[in-house]
C-alpha cells in the first residue's frame, strides 16, 4: 500500500546508502507503483513525475545495489513493461519493515514531540533578527 | 554529541510536523551546537552555514512550536549569546531519544539492507534507458 494522504506529524525513514545513494519514502512508492502499474511510464504518470525522472530514481537504486531493482521487457504488443528483480522486491519489503519497526518503536516519543507544540490559542509572536 | 564522521550505511529520522516544518539530524545537530557554543553565529560557523541559513532554520522550529526554542541576549560585553528555552532542551533530548529508539529498532534489517548490496566484483552494467 502506499502512503495514506499526509498528515502531521509523521515519521519519515530514509537509509543513506553511501556515495549519495538514499533509499527513502518516495523510491519504496516508485518501486510500489512499478509493481503495480507493470509499467515506468504508467507508475512515473500515478506518481505525478516524468519518465525520466522515474528511471533516474531507479538508476540511483541500481548504482547503489550494483544489480537490477527492475527488469524491463521493451517491444511486443503491450508497448513494453516492468517488473521488480527478486532484490527490487527483497529492498522494498525491506524498508517497509524498517520503516514500519522505526514508526512503533518511537510512537510515544513522536507523541511527547507534538505535545511541545503550542496550541493555537497560546502561539507567542515569533522573535526577530 | 554530534554526529561521527558519516559513514555508509547510516538510517536518517525525520519528524514531520506539519506545514512543512520538518525536525531531523540537521536542526538537531544546529540547537546542540547553539548549546555548546552559547551563541548562534558560533554554532552557524561550526556547522559552514551562514547566520541567516542558521536562523532560518531555527525560526521554523519557532513557527512549528509556535514558542522558542532558543532565547536570545543581546548587547552586553560578551556581545550577545543565545542559549536553548526549556523547550529547546526537551526538543532535541526528545528527538535524539527517537533517534536512537528507531536505529536500535532498526538494525538488523539495515544490516540486511546493505547484505543486498554486490561486492564490487559482482556488480552489473547498469541497463540504459
Amino acid at each position: 500500500m502506499r502512503d495514506a494522504p499526509r498528515t502531521a506529524p509523521r515519521l519519515v525513514v530514509r537509509v543513506e546508502l553511501g556515495h549519495g545513494s538514499i533509499m527513502g519514502p518516495g523510491k519504496a512508492d516508485l518501486l510500489e507503483c512499478i509493481d503495480h502499474c507493470g509499467s515506468i511510464s504508467a507508475a512515473a504518470r500515478e506518481m505525478g513525475m516524468s519518465y525520466r525522472q522515474a528511471w533516474m530514481l531507479i538508476d540511483t537504486l541500481h548504482q547503489a545495489f550494483g544489480r537490477p531493482v527492475i527488469e524491463t521487457n521493451s517491444g511486443g504488443r503491450a508497448g513494453g513493461g516492468a517488473r521488480l528483480t527478486s532484490l527490487g522486491k527483497r529492498l522494498l519489503a525491506g524498508y517497509r519493515t524498517l520503516q514500519a519497526k522505526a514508526e512503533k518503536s518511537t510512537r510515544h516519543d513522536l507523541e511527547a514531540m507534538v505535545r511541545l507544540m503550542a496550541p493555537l490559542g497560546e502561539r507567542a509572536t515569533r522573535p526577530r533578527r
